[in-house]
Parts: C-alpha cells; structure tokens; sequence
C-alpha cells in the first residue's frame, strides 16, 4: 500500500477499515495458512450481519470462493476474450489478480486518486459498503487453450485433460446466451452489491481484451437459515457436501503444476418449473427428492443427517427410497464414491412468456426462476459427468427442472502475492 | 390462531417465533399505534443482522411497506385481473389480506395440516427463515375500476381522479412487459426469499383470478451502510426524503373513503447505461447529479445534509448548482414543495445484447440494471407527475436513464383485523 495511498480516506471503502483491510495482507502473504483453514459444511450461513465486516484471504494456496464458508450473494460472469495477443491476456490476469486483491480487502479496484477531472478507476457503488467477505474466482474455459480451432495464445498443448468437453445430456436446453466463456469470474458475498461491483470493475479493467458474455445473479437460500437453507423447491439442499477436500475437490499430483491447489467448476443454470411443481403433493414431492420435505430427514430415516438407506423395503417389497429418487440417485454409495462441493444459489429474473400448444391453448407468464449450480470438484470426468449421465436420464426431477445453461471451467490454484492467478500456466507454455 | 395450528411445529416458520407472531397479532389488532410509529428517514438501513428476526404490524391505519424503514431486498409483482366478476375479485382480496398477515407475522400462508397427500398450502421455502421484516402492500391499477372501457367490476364511477393516467413523458420507452397492471404488490424484505416466496404464494392463491403481468427484482444499496446507501452510479441516493408524511405520502380528507391512510405508488424501471456512465470523468458527473460524489454534499456545500444553494455563481457567473443538474430540477425548491417519498431499489437482470447503426459497427452485451424507483405520493397530479415532467425535459441525467417501464397503482388505507385491504371502496360502490 502505497504512501499515498494511506493518506486518502478514499483508499479503502470505509476509513476504518484501513486497519483490518492491512492485516489481511499481511496474513495472505504467500501461501499462508490462510486459505487452508477448516472451511466447514459450505452449506451453513453465519447470517449476513455478523460477517458483513470481515474480509476473506485473496492470496494463498487455493483462490477464495470454494473452500470459503458460502456468502448470501452470487454474481458470475463469462467472457469470450477478444484479444489474439498472448500478452494481453497475461497482463489482463495480472491486472485482475492486482484489483480482485484489492476488492477482497473492502478497497476500490484500484487507488481512486485525486483528480476529478479523469473519470474514477473505480464506480463508487461500493464506497459505503463493508468488504462482505467478497471472494473472486478465476476460471478458464477451453477457449482459453483454443477456440474454433485456433491456439491463439500458444496455449493449446496445455489443456487439461479434466478440463473435458461436456457432453450433450439428456434434456439438455442450454442457450447460448448463459452458456461456455473464456474466462469466468464468481463473485461472492455477503451483499449483493457488493459482488456486482467487483465484476463490474474487473470487466471494465478487461475493455478491449475480453466481451462479457452472459451472467447470472443468485442469492442463498437462507442467511439466516438454522442448519440447512431451503431452495425454491422448499427442501433442504446441500444436506451431504464434502468435508475431506483435498480427495474430492483440489487438484493433486495429477494435474498440471498451475491446477494443483485449483478445482473445475461446473455452472448450470436449472430452471424451475415452480408453478406445477407447488401444485404436487407433499408426499410425491418427498418420493421425487428422495427425503422427507420438513425434517430433511432422508426416507425411512428420521433425521436430516442420517445416512440414506438404499436398501429398505416397504411391506409389499417396494424400495422406501425409490429408484430413481434425486437423492439416491445423486448419493456417492451410487457413484463410486463420487463427491462435488456444491456451492448452489438461487436465481429469480422475472418471467418467461409460455404458451401451451395444446387445450385450452394457455398463455401467460411463468417464473424464470431456479437453480444456479455452482460444483467444485477435482476431476469432472469422475464426479460432475458421470453422476449427471445417470440423473439426466433416471432422475424423478427431471419432470420439473430444465437445464438452460452453464459451462465448465478449471479454476486454477491460488496465488501468492506478488504472482497472478494462473501464473504457472504461461511460465510452463 | 387456532388450537389445532399452535400444536404444529409447521404454524409458524419458526418454532420460536411463535411468541412474536402472536404479539405482533395482538399489538396489530384494530387501528393500533403500530403504524403510526415514526418511520425515520426511510433511506436509512438497519443492517440484515439484527433485523431479521423482526416482524413489521400488517394491521392498521397504513398498509406496511410505505412507512417502513426500508428493507434490503424487493420483489414486486404486477398483475392482469382475468376474473370478470366482482365477488371474486372480493374473495381474492379477502384471501390476499388474511395471507398477507399470516406472511408479515413469520407464519407460512394458510396452516399447512398435516395431510401429506395432498398438495401443501404454502410452497415451504421459507420455513427455516426468519420474519425478516417483510411487509406486502398492495395497490390497485387503473384497470381495476375499467379496462377497455368495460366496467367489469361496477367500480368504474369510483376510480379516484388522483389515479390519473401518467401522461408519455419525453424519453420514455415503455415496454408492455415491463409496464402497468391492474393490481400489484410490492414485497419487501431483509432477506429476497421472504419476499420471492410471500409474492409466490399469493399469486397461487388468485390462481383462475389474475395473470401475473410484470415482476422485478430489487436490492437496496447498502443494507450495512453508514448514513446514505449509494446506487450503482456510485452516488449517495435518498438523502432528501419527506418526514411529514400526512402532508406529502398519506391521502386525506380529500380522497375516497378507502384511500385514506393511503397512497399513490409510482413505479418506474429505470435502466443505467453503466459502461457509460462509468467513463464519465467525476467532476461532469457531479454536475449532472448536482452533488459531490464521495461526500454527497450539494455543490458549493460542504455537508450532505446541507441545503441546496441555488443562487451560488462561480467566479464567470455561473450557477455552481448548474440549471441542468438532476438535484435541482427534483428540489422541492423548484417544485411547489413538491415530495415524494422514494423507496428505490437497485435492480441487475443480467445483460441485454446491443449492435450499433453506426462505425464501427461494434455489437456485444450490456447491463441490464438500473433503479427500480418506488415513490410514495399523497397526489401524483402534483408530485410524480409534474416533476417528471420537468426532469424527462432538462434533467442531465437523461444522457445516461430510460425509463423502461413501470406503472401507478392507488394503495388503500390499511386493514383493521378483520377487514381486508380496500374493503371500503366495495362497501361504498
């Protein structure tokens, strides 16, 4: 921080935050620590007022946003790089390292200067607003290493092997306009503005090197949730996340020295038919879920944090969780063993026009709401591809959700002060 | 509350809120003081954090919402009425009220039973959240009283003059998805599922009775925030807010009957060219606000709750506060002491794709967000009307808004328990 920079009340968001924005710096020196702290259950909100103060780590051994204990907030962007010039796109990386450090502390995307005859570095928007633990997560789609079959940046031979295409699932309805990128941000926290700000400044800084391409806004089920939050479907989700994540959600040894420490992210935007799923009975919504829909507990269980029972039978023989319940269906006990840190927000952006082509020939609006899946994981050929073959094709909730966009992306392991987000990568290529 | 309801764990959202909500019912019961409470600055957030388990009255003098001290999130739904017949318009407000108040008090919609067969009374995404504040204020449209020139309800002699047809000011570009209705309801809440889901159930509930026409999505700037939040223009936003409301937010005397204690809501979709914006350098954008960006002081002031100065010369003769400036053109000063109670919300719904008609012939994505303005007036005819009026004319700002949609509803009176909201326009028609 520069000299200056201290002086200016401006330099962070609020003055008194001065202090607390320094400590985080000094603690996120290199790879401390402190990205490595227990994350607990990512499902558990600590409620937005306790922690709106509080900063998250930016440097470290994984980038903030996955292990980070999951904020009220979402704002994702995608981009398409613009720019045929390899160093452009190193430098963008750079720049965005440098301001997303900044942002994560409560400060503006950069130092804001006084001279107001230039336009600000920075929107403003937030100047008021606490840091609200804002994390941001840099991903690389496999535009990155080539697109249309051109390696622009010399990066081709570098695409990792986990970073597979994904293939077309049954019920498949992604639009282009919220599916692939480039690059990705997600940013979280425990104000909505806050995270918008921050992907605002960053496309801005991006200008002439990358197009946004699509984004998606989404907010937690319950804050202030006991236990765990409730989706729009009105069950608990997120009951069975992973706790061991250097199995199920870093990348280790065998991957490519820039992705150890980084995870693959797998976005899809789930749309909710709400209207006909509300209109269900409770106990058919509990068949489709595989768990009872007040306690969470799973079917034939009685508590939220029991284990599913795969193998109970009713009296006349019947499995008790059904075949093809999304629970059983989803369960690692099914999969291999197979673990993805969910990290899911809701989404809500008003209305669809629908007309139906049958009688009574209706037409109206429905909510375009749902589901913004957020998956962390170590390797999507073994975790979000497989277990998504089976529930695309046997899942009960099929008859209610729709997957409308999304993308994958590889997250690549943090960074140490001084270095920039996927450094490894160009060094190597 | 019947005995039957007070035994299930499910009556209330949370077991033990039980006791709040039954206090709240109690204090609300009649034309209690409750809604009488001073407001305060309505611009002025509490924090999340320590609000969220409060409940705000829904009974009495004024529908909640309007006097309320302004929650963070939003979600206001705007809707087509479909029924022809009055007495089911009447038994849809009945139903409306009484859910409303069960919502308002943590409660979920109707008592859920405990019949697992049949489809659940209330969607259930709220059950492990708190009250949070929420408050569901309803207004009634033009098309209530005629549409297409049919009196279908037989209230046509009874729309009040107040509910004036807004004229087509200068600029704007209304889109019918995003414009008028012949009811709504504006939910507020510390927490966007309280609301979505308050919003939700109702729309259930008039199921047959009405279409839903519009809805948008709102946060407030800074729910943590010091003072005044700022919107995305990074700007402080509500610092002049009338505090006498039984001059310029409640009908009187002058109005029906069943307006009294209430009010005129003027929405408006207000879209940012942000990316534009943001290139503005900040001493132009203080001249088309009218005040200091960082300290929210008028120009020529010191002080964000200085008055303005409206004869102030520079040393050429010009007006500090120049003629153009979106401050003064809103003042009260320059309005007939006109006010209106604002409760805007910032709203992002993604990107909207733009191609220019000219060199060099750029296309790519740009924000879709902006303000969703809310105001509150006793009189649109002498507030909202004639002051935007001036404004779509000379206000600077105009360079940088549109105004996308939106609507006027006439907001009754409140309720005493037992009544329901615009109970006495069917009694007196």
């Amino acid at each position: 921080m520069s000299e200056k920079e201290e002086r200016s009340p401006l330099a962070s968001r609020r003055g008194f935050l001065a202090g607390t924005a320094g400590l985080v710096a000094a603690v996120g020196s290199g790879f401390s620590a402190a990205a490595a702290q227990p994350a607990g259950p990512a499902n558990v909100m600590g409620g937005g007022g306790q922690d709106i103060h509080h900063t998250e780590p930016f440097w470290g051994k994984h980038q903030g946003g996955i292990a980070t204990r999951q904020q009220t907030n979402s704002y994702f962007a995608a981009f398409d790089l613009t720019t045929d010039k390899r160093d452009e796109l190193e430098a963008l990386l750079r720049t965005w390292t440098a301001a997303a450090a900044r942002l994560a502390a409560g400060q503006t995307a950069a130092p804001l200067g006084d001279d107001l005859t230039v336009p600000a570095v920075d929107s403003g928007d937030a100047l008021s607003l606490p840091p609200a633990r804002l994390t941001l997560t840099f991903g690389f789609g496999p535009g990155l290493f080539a697109k249309d079959e051109r390696d622009r940046y010399q990066l081709a031979a570098h695409r990792p092997e986990a970073l597979a295409d994904l293939p077309k699932f049954p019920g498949d309805q992604l639009v282009a306009e919220h599916t692939g990128g480039d690059l990705s941000i997600q940013a979280c926290a425990d104000d909505p503005q806050v995270a918008f700000h921050a992907v605002r400044q960053l496309a801005r800084l991006a200008y002439g090197a990358v197009q946004i391409r699509w984004t998606q806004t989404g907010f937690a089920a319950g804050p202030a949730s006991k236990g765990t939050g409730r989706n729009l479907m009105g069950f608990k989700d997120g009951t069975i996340n992973p706790t061991d994540f250097d199995r199920f959600v870093w990348v280790g040894g065998e991957g490519p020295d820039w992705m150890r420490g980084g995870s693959y992210l797998v976005a899809r935007r789930i749309r909710i038919a709400l209207e006909h799923w509300e209109t269900m009975n409770v106990a058919f919504q509990e068949q489709v879920v595989g768990r009872r829909k007040y306690s969470g507990a799973p079917l034939g269980g009685m508590h939220e944090s029991e284990p599913l029972n795969f193998d109970a039978t009713d009296k006349d023989g019947n499995p008790v969780l059904p075949e093809n319940a999304h629970a059983r269906l989803s369960a690692p006990e099914v999969n291999d063993g197979a673990q993805i840190l969910r990290r899911a927000y809701s989404y809500n952006d008003g209305l669809n026009f629908t007309a139906e082509r049958w009688p009574p020939w209706r037409q109206g609006n429905e909510y375009d709401a749902g589901l913004f899946f957020m998956g962390y994981q170590r390797d999507p050929r073994t975790a979000f591809i497989p277990i998504h073959e089976k529930l695309s094709r046997l899942d009960a909730m099929n008859q209610f959700i729709t997957h409308v966009g999304g993308g994958l992306f590889a997250c690549p392991g943090g960074a140490a002060k001084g270095e920039f987000i996927g450094q490894r990568l160009f060094e190597r290529a």
